[in-house]
């Protein structure tokens, strides 16, 4: 054998070990219980997409990933990258099969995706996203904004989170507010870009960033403050009519968040903040963040809203749909870091079948096979080692019973049952086996 | 908006439609379920490792794809390429964490794998892998090859193919056989590949083309014939011990083939066959390949075997180890095309919630609330269009039952239910809709 090939972990790809696996499999797997109880599709696209399709929207194609394929001559793939996210490639899949879907097409899309990012801590270059998107053909009620806060709602009490909040806001409210006074263009993005910022500190430090740093009119400084200050949507109205604002989009911010209530979202999982700014320019209605009580600074773990087109690039159909995401990957290191969620054992055994006496393995293989046709996850300890060793083997991996087998029980059809949590040790006769394990 | 981009499909990516892709989750989760009752541990590598890991057994090295991020300047990954089997990325897993790992490891892992194959009816360049392995550290016993016989039988029973044949063979007995007449190197190759190539059409198409072909030692020849010809593993032990050829290949095959029995596996799902002999210069024991009566020229569906040394070149750590991989993607596309399995409606839906005036949304939604707090997976249709149009957005979503309201249902909590598969429809008060649904 030559040189050894030294292996390091390569920064921003994370890999857990398999009690960290267990536990973000546990996570996909309420998420996506979440999204199937709400009714949507799964579909999964390749990893792998055409250059142009990743690159139609712009932005952030300087960390797209681009293929290669070596050998001989150096051939190329015919410009080929992974998905930086899962909406670009449903764009792309909408667009293409838009004769076979049914609309409202709900889908949702639990994959990896890759971005060339600056390696830092808790920035990754690999990871989950688990979108969930609804898209209308030709036009979308605004109604189902209340399904997706819904399902969030949903997601995040299976995920055991049941500490959040989901703000939500309605671009119409703010974009009015500055039409009123007849901004435009680059001052929207800049006046959305300081709420955004400075809402987390309240109005005041809002209105202090738009009169200074942001240069705004003084009345549309005063209205933005008494709007963020209102303290309900009932005062946001009048005081947007009373200024002659178009008061439409708190309109349906109030029908979303009822029709939101009404599917089971409690009063305190939900709470309207017209400070929600961010990803303004993308959204054209109701806006998503939802955040961790206690974990604010965390900044949000789902988020989304309203477009009026997904796939303008691709077809003229117009497509409008409304959607959120969540970032697993990050959510995941965050709440193990900060011990916030249980950590699964390793491994998924509920029994190990000990092996002291080859001249017990075939009585010791009937045990496994009879715990198994019983559903019960079963390993053998197939080499004879010292007990002691089996017993460590299954305390290091979590599992919680050891079956153990000598001459005595060979001959009795029996098992001594330890109970690795207890050190317990208990006879059980080999009928009795399932029940006892399962605690039936 | 300016020129459309043109989308078409990517050849060699696969990408289902929500029905299909939905037949691919329930089978990805059979085999995860049939991995689990075994004791194996999941772990998930990134799709990502670095070319001198994905290289440093050669091979099949002009399949990689390599990554480059791009970006201003065409800033290099640092030899970056997504993996094209999950043995090397397990070979690295292991090597690198062995200090935090427990022996023997056993290891499930489901990822998709990417080689840039020459694309072809069946051959995929973006699929799912299905593995497992059970890992020793310095020794493991051959025992733990029935583990991997049984694990192989309940995956396949769960993914509803129960007319399988695991057939079982060992490197051991041909090795044997070859080293009694001397043969070494390049003819171990050139002998394996002839046996493996006319294996299926019997012993005697084996010695025609060992003879011709394979210009080997007429003795040798004998042999061989008679030893495929053998009627059972006690006959071929028999015919060894007589020409002096070492039979503990056969041995072990017995006792492997006997405890998978014990475990579990029937009579007729194993099968020892020795003309398997493909990938023997990889296996040093235990050989699997599990082929669907009926469907023998699909090859093996799920195959592997006992290796020496799993990680070699990156690690001194002796590593012996068993396992199979099931390529699941061209297993799926072949039930499927052959309409072998049942395919998945589109939508997880049990019922949808028709909408057919506004008045009524508050009720609407509260039966939505009701279905799902008791788990019944449920959309609402939000928006009030015609109710045919919704009967056939259910139908053509493969939706069993739709919750129709008007004035009198709303007044009086009941709901008229719809059953689209008997086009019968029945009046249900509000409190007896999630037994009825749910068949309770």
């Amino acid at each position: 054998m030559g040189e050894r090939i030294k292996i390091s972990p390569l920064s921003g790809f994370p890999e857990w070990n398999p009690a960290v696996r267990r536990t973000e499999l546990r996570m996909l797997d309420a998420i996506r219980q979440g999204f199937e109880l709400h009714g949507f599709l799964p579909i999964e696209t390749p990893a792998v997409e055409r250059m142009e399709v990743l690159t139609a929207k712009g932005g952030i194609q300087r960390q797209i990933y681009s293929l290669r394929k070596p050998g001989e001559g150096g051939e190329e793939t015919g410009d080929l990258g992974l998905h930086f996210d899962l909406t670009v490639p449903l764009a792309r899949y909408v667009a293409q099969r838009a004769q076979d879907l049914t609309f409202p097409f709900r889908r949702y899309q639990m994959q990896k995706v890759w971005r060339g990012e600056r390696a830092q801590r808790g920035r990754f270059r690999e990871f989950y996203q688990c979108d969930v998107d609804i898209i209308g053909s030709g036009a979308l009620d605004p109604m189902y904004d209340a399904e997706v806060a819904s399902v969030i709602a949903s997601v995040f009490r299976r995920l055991g989170l049941s500490e959040f909040t989901i703000r939500l806001s309605n671009r119409k409210v703010l974009s009015a507010v500055l039409s009123r006074w007849g901004i435009e263009g680059e001052d929207v993005q800049g006046y959305l870009r300081l709420v955004d910022k400075h809402g987390s500190r309240g109005a005041a430090a809002v209105t202090e960033a738009l009169q200074g740093e942001g240069n705004a009119p003084p009345p549309l400084v005063e209205l933005t403050g008494r709007l963020l200050d209102a303290s309900n949507l009932d005062a946001a109205e009048s005081l947007l009519r009373d200024q002659g604002v178009d008061a439409s989009g708190v309109t349906e911010l109030r029908d979303v968040e009822q029709a939101a209530l009404r599917l089971g979202v409690a009063r305190e999982e939900i709470e309207v903040d017209l400070a929600i700014a961010r990803g303004l320019d993308y959204y054209t209605g109701t806006v998503y963040e939802t955040f961790l009580r206690g974990r604010e600074e965390w900044g949000s773990v789902c988020s989304g809203g309203r477009y009026d087109d997904l796939a303008g690039y691709f077809t003229d159909r117009p497509l409008p749909g409304v959607g959120v995401s969540i970032g697993l990957t990050r959510l995941l290191d965050l709440l193990v870091q900060n011990e916030l969620i249980p950590v699964e054992s390793p491994s998924p055994t509920q029994v190990l079948v000990a092996i002291q006496d080859r001249t017990y393995l075939e009585y010791c293989l009937r045990i496994a096979a009879t715990l198994r046709s019983a559903g019960i996850s079963t390993e053998v300890y197939m080499q004879p080692r010292r007990l002691g060793d089996q017993l460590s083997y299954a305390s290091s991996l979590g599992v919680p019973w050891v079956a153990i087998v000598g001459a005595s029980e060979a001959e009795e059809e029996s098992i001594t049952l330890r109970n690795l949590g207890t050190g317990q040790q208990e006879a059980v006769p080999l009928d009795q086996l399932v029940p006892r394990v399962s605690g039936n």
